[in-house]
């Protein structure tokens, strides 16, 4: 965590979602990622209290276990809400192409294409952290067996994009359900489950194929919710 | 946060408590404050992960809502389990008091005596960060009716100790229900609805008096426990 920024990490717990407030203390501007909608006035509160305009809303995905607060806040400060373009969805204001750049203050943001949980994911760095949804976990890895998920593509995401980056870049995920908040590159090329440097695409595949999950309790209702930026 | 600093918020459900993992990456020594004994496997996982060498076991005072893991992560790694003096319990290893100094690595904590929510509540300062335990919460305080709690004790520990502070240190404290993971002293003064500057201590004695909160449900078991650190 760079000591430039204003730097929030949020957590719901129902659905252990994180969600990221970052402000420019210089400008005042700030971005959010992945709003919930319950904490809609939390979060407004603290943009307020901290006196941080906020300039874009970003969904690392179309989330399926929770609804996105984006339409709520994008209502209550004006921001834009950007998403990969390739949803196609109509209600974000920014359709987000991969190695996308936006600017909040002094403060680059970058946007990467990584599918595999499902097809749109992307994953946001800032300096030294990236902020990664549902692909890579802190020893584990985001689902791929609903919405257009790949296991394939989520491997190639994880092993060809994001652990080509340094090893001291911190990971923040959308979810933990065990209380952990960060990890690192080089922590889980180490020790990810699933997709340490010691497990081969096939084995990957073998593992995700086998997890048989049940659907998210709430898959039927936020992912239609979602599509339409939580705005139902 | 400091960025030579290895630093992990860690957090338990049941409780809403934050346990912190911090460590000097020169060196590998390491502390742990408000280990849960739920966690305490997870909690020894990531201190081998991250290969860290754990010197000591901090209480920021005799909790009343968990069971403590200092016992049990003392045995598993030989740390010493560090409380205020005053509580007089025999299963520390070093009884603190105000104002002491400890080392780890080429880090400096030290431990303040910040009495009200317990009478042996300690808040531990490294750098530019408190760990404030239940005195200082995020937006709120601990209670003061119970064990030997005073809210007279409390006001003056916040508004005469914490907050004279710089604005910009930044507070983790042991709990939070919200989902909020840490604030500064800055944001305090102004926004905590029980302690900010405009609050006098009658008015904030008036407060805490009127609570009327039920026990936590687990009081019965932890604080026995946790006078004997866990080991039950």
């Amino acid at each position: 965590m760079s000591s430039d920024l204003i730097f929030h990490q949020l957590f719901e717990k129902e659905s252990s979602t994180y969600t990221y407030l970052i402000g420019d203390p210089k400008t005042g501007e700030a971005i959010i990622i992945d709003p919930v909608l319950e904490m809609v006035e939390r979060d407004y509160k603290l943009i307020e209290e901290l006196d941080l305009k906020l300039k874009y809303i970003l969904e690392t995905h179309v989330h399926a276990d929770h609804i996105t607060g984006s339409g709520e806040l994008r209502k209550k400060t004006g921001a834009k809400i950007a998403i990969n373009e390739s949803y196609q969805l109509s209600c974000p204001d920014i359709g987000l192409v991969d190695g996308q750049e936006l600017k909040f203050g002094n403060i680059n943001i970058t946007a990467f294409s990584t599918p595999g949980h499902t097809n749109g994911c992307m994953t946001y760095k800032i300096d030294e952290m990236i902020f990664t949804g549902d692909v890579l976990l802190i020893r584990g890895c985001g689902r791929t067996d609903f919405q257009d998920g790949s296991s394939e593509n989520l491997f190639a995401s994880v092993r060809e994009k994001l652990f080509n980056l340094s090893d001291n870049v911190l990971v923040y995920p959308a979810h933990d359900y065990n209380g952990l908040t960060h990890s690192s590159i080089g922590m889980e090329k180490k020790f990810n489950p699933r997709l340490n440097l010691s497990v081969n695409k096939a084995e990957f595949q073998k593992i995700m194929s086998e997890l048989k999950l049940a659907n998210p309790q709430k898959i039927e209702i936020a992912v239609p919710a979602n599509l339409q930026c939580g705005l139902v």
